[in-house]
């Protein structure tokens, strides 16, 4: 049994993840605070800091938090650029910046990126840019990582669970249930793989 | 012949564009203005109206211009990563951006990354990450350029004529000649591709 640190627990994916790891002793963390055991901004260090100054050292840290603005690309500000790419990117590279020396030796971090920047939909630029960019930051960073820390990025298509209110963006997407998408975590997490984009589509 | 402007015209990657667009009428600028057409920054949008309001309409723009920083990832500041994302991610964003209504129809947009998001080595991890990040942007918004306009991503190694500068952090790495890497921009402007990343390679 590990013990697994899960930010963004209360998502959509975060929920995914966390049926991959009922094995493990999990600490939850989400934005508010509520509906789960801590609060935590991506986006801030000092947030990040704090956070693991509480929990101490665990296993592996799992993030589900990828902020995306959705515009297209004529339309998208500058402002929305940065929002995108201050939480889906430095956000995560921040959660690997800051957790890894409360990483256990060989423990992992899993983050996430998204479908979009395989199968381009309009609006979501954005979205997969900065799914194209963590997925290159964890290949090349993994041969990195100290004391043979993992990383790795889970790539999901649309969840069944979120086919309601995503599916008519989406044409021809076939949804997957948060169950594959939470093995593929697990496979993160408990497997010896890193530098992989573990993709989950159908 | 087409009307060409180059942004980073003076450096060894715009020397290697220059190659392959002589048939061409080139339009140069660089961040100085020193031996170059026009002076331009393109981490600011109002400097790119002004050159483009200054040049008028274009039926081709290259970018070679790209700034990383490099150290790495655990050294790497905060102001490190957005100094690169500055630049590389959101710079060629706003040359994309600024330029579209000053391209001609069916013209084009040339972007660079970097081999060393393919080929990782020790400091390079915001060169690697933005190269994946251009990458993935040119794939998906070359589906919402409007007129017909075209965009791809040149991905060079290491230039034969930067390779006393740059080979000794680069150990068995194959330069390619200049002239080389300039086919690819040619390809990319004389052709009809669009969505592409060239890569140039040994």
């Amino acid at each position: 049994m590990k013990t697994v640190l899960v930010i963004g627990s209360t998502g959509s994916v975060g929920k995914a993840a966390l049926t991959g790891l009922s094995e493990h002793k999990v600490i939850t963390a989400n934005r508010s605070g509520e509906s789960a055991d801590h609060a935590v901004d991506i986006t801030s260090e000092t947030s990040l800091k704090a956070l693991f100054d509480t929990i101490g050292k665990v296993d592996a840290v799992v993030n589900t938090v990828g902020f995306c603005e959705y515009a297209t690309f004529h339309e998208m500000t500058d402002q929305q650029w940065r929002a995108t790419i201050d939480s889906k990117l430095i956000g995560q590279m921040n959660v690997v910046r800051v957790g890894t020396e409360y990483v256990t030796d060989g423990g992992s971090f899993t983050l996430i990126s998204g479908i979009l920047s395989v199968k381009p939909i309009p609006y979501a630029i954005a979205d997969a840019t900065t799914s194209g960019a963590i997925e290159t930051f964890a290949k090349c960073v993994a041969f990195e990582m100290p004391r043979g820390l993992r990383i790795n990025v889970i790539n999901p298509t649309v969840l069944a669970e979120s086919w309601d209110v995503y599916g008519e963006m989406m044409p021809g997407f076939q949804p997957v249930p948060s169950t594959l998408v939470g093995k593929a975590f697990q496979r993160s997490v408990d497997g010896f793989i890193s530098g992989q984009v573990l993709t989950v589509d159908a």
